[in-house]
């Protein structure tokens, strides 16, 4: 890696603990990665992107800021990365994956709270995200009560704009999250000195649907069995949807999917055909949050989808192109949000469990692993619901829960293989 | 007490377990309050009330559903009790005080949820809340993600109707909020077979009015030192407000806090002069949970005021009477309870901050003790900003948290002393 030590320090980053954090990465990314056996050529650059996480992709942002531009960070896939794009900013997702950043997000924070929050608020707090200090506005959401409640405390960290998600697809709940994007809008055309006009959202609506549709089309290869591309290696490149450039990240996305559409042509898979194949479904995984993954593929069977915001959430629909205004463009763009994400903060929330069928049938799956992260209590009270879905399917189920400390891999390989041996 | 039994069978209960239930009540509630001196002789019927807590009241339900009026339970302040009102139904609050509700809940529910909500479930699914059992309708509500998930598990059990709660008052969250209370009422049109009238409604706010003035004159009272009613009393009152007949409730809280008003006159008190006053917010504490109440007031203490659901949000602010069309009357009336109520389930809440520290300068208190139920995140995460303001305004604050099992009382106990001796 290149020296960012002279950036990182303008970026008023804690130097001697970012260290610590730059040095449990690569052991951490080589145990979950590089022991896989014949990995498409394409995942070389996400390797690179990982390697890079914390420098180069850095580097592009200060230059960005530099040339004028604004950053804004993000946690969530229902915060509308159209807007940020169209004002000409950058768009990232923000640190929130580790444990290292539990212990000084539970000084702020109840214990009792999911580990994605607390890493979250410790990672701006303990200043060893590079992404948090160069973001010009955080983008919340209200999408829980533990993100919703500790956004006041990131308030008064880093300039935070929250955004009102409903709890309901009512009509009502749908006007109230197509006034939310407008008052985005508001304080991006502040932040950004610019206004938005028809030509720039349509054009960055375009940018986003073809990042989405790469991962659509790579997606689809795993549909296949053999599988050409293992489900670690699928869910690097969704997390990585999240902070790259998005153009690179497209092309990138798109030459993968392509090799690995040859690979099914070819035969050619990562696991052997008829390796048991399993749809992961849950609370979002982000970086380096590998655990489930790593565990699944290395006790003998294969993730071929997942249904949670690292995964299909992202890409799932399409904005719709046809109105010929600035306010209905934006009105069809808050509308794709609610309309095609099926999230547990809402309730009722039927069509995740119809999401999780159709692709359990379209991918072919054996079973649905279901993984919460402590204390996400939307979706672990919706576990029930989703278990007797799944039973009426005939859809093999196996509820899962785990945080970001080391040590329940164990455990959990045990009911993996149990599950796996049920099948 | 009466034999119920035979209506108590009739409602559905589970006559064996519910047994164990009514055994339990009266050595709690013994050990709770009769062991109290000086008591007003206005609690004399407030002791009637929790002896026939599962007897009389009951029974009048039964009678208004066999004379053709419907039931409707719910279990937020947030639910506005005058719709049900005003179309000729009854409101109650439903169980969710005890832990011996609490393991029935946990088969349905995760065990990392608040002892409210799982105490609720756990009430219904073990038929022993003659409440749930004589209701034709639970108005439940978004105010927590634990509320909110669960309701999609109690709707398989009973009737529910979810009031969808904004989560900022924002301009947008106010209509949404207006709409609801308008679904509300054509559900309840449905069930009663009427229709919400002009007349109808402000008698019913009048009516509903009523009994939050005489809990505010009894709050009143409670300014004075010697505080002339001890806390706990205070609380089964503010409690029993949620169930009782309306009309008898106000009649007898309004000659409770005349009996008080003359204690103050003549100097006459509960406690010494000068004994510490606590102030006690949080999350809301209802029947039969008067652990914290109890442990406070034997250590030394009293509690003269409580900013929570059970207290001061129940009452505070009053509807604007002035419309003079049904329209503009149920405005109105949403407004209310948006406008007046603080509740940490909205993001940002500094309303109730404003709200602790007014009150604990009108009480004169000595400190204030914010007492969270386990895993009610929105109050925990509130807790830090809570602090700072106490801290910032020169108020003394502890932080407890507890849930519905007994055993916690020695630890608690030893942490409240540690803080009376500290005022």
């Amino acid at each position: 890696m290149a020296d960012y030590r002279e950036m990182w320090s303008q970026l008023g980053l804690d130097l001697e603990l970012h260290d610590q954090l730059c040095a449990a990465l690569p052991p951490l990314f080589e145990g979950a990665f590089l022991h896989q056996k014949d990995r498409p050529s394409g995942m070389d650059y996400f390797n690179m992107v990982i390697a890079e996480v914390h420098g180069l992709r850095i580097k592009e942002l200060v230059d960005h800021k530099r040339n004028g531009g604004f950053v804004a960070g993000s946690f969530c896939v229902y915060v509308p990365e159209e807007l940020v794009m169209a004002l000409g900013g950058v768009m990232v997702g923000l640190c929130a994956g580790s444990q290292f950043w539990v212990p000084e997000g539970e000084k702020v924070l109840p214990r009792n709270l999911c580990p994605l929050i607390k890493a979250a608020l410790g990672a701006k707090l303990s200043k060893t995200c590079p992404y948090f200090q160069s973001v010009d506005l955080v983008i919340a959401e209200n999408t829980c009560d533990g993100k919703k409640k500790a956004w006041e405390e990131m308030g008064r960290l880093v300039p935070t704009h929250v955004m009102d998600l409903p709890n309901r697809k009512s009509p009502e709940g749908l006007a109230l999250w197509r006034a939310e994007v407008r008052r985005l809008v508001s304080r991006l055309e502040g932040i950004s000195g610019r206004k938005l006009t028809y030509d720039s959202l349509l054009s960055a609506i375009d940018k986003v649907e073809a990042k989405r549709q790469a991962l659509r089309e790579l997606y689809e290869t795993r549909k296949a069995d053999p599988v050409p591309i293992s489900g670690i290696d699928a869910l690097v490149a969704s997390q990585i949807a999240f902070y790259d450039d998005p153009d690179r990240f497209t092309a990138m996305t798109a030459q993968l999917a392509q090799e690995c559409a040859q690979r099914v042509q070819g035969g050619i898979g990562v696991f052997p055909k008829g390796t048991k194949r399993i749809l992961l479904t849950g609370s979002p995984i982000v970086v380096p949050n590998w655990k489930v993954h790593h565990v699944i593929e290395t006790t003998g069977a294969v993730v071929v989808v997942e249904e949670n915001c690292t995964g299909t959430r992202y890409f799932t629909g399409s904005v719709d192109r046809s109105p010929r205004d600035l306010d209905g463009l934006l009105d069809a763009l808050a509308d794709r949000y609610i309309r095609d994400i099926n999230c547990a903060c809402f309730s009722p929330n039927d069509g995740r469990a119809d999401d999780v069928v159709r692709l359990a049938r379209e991918y072919k799956v054996d079973g649905v692993v279901d993984v919460t992260l402590s204390f996400c209590s939307t979706y672990q009270v919706e576990q029930g619901s989703l278990q007797r879905r799944m039973k009426a399917e005939g859809i093999p189920f196996l509820a899962l829960e785990t945080d970001y400390a080391p040590g329940d891999e164990g455990q959990m390989r045990t009911r993996i293989e149990a599950f796996l041996e049920s099948l």
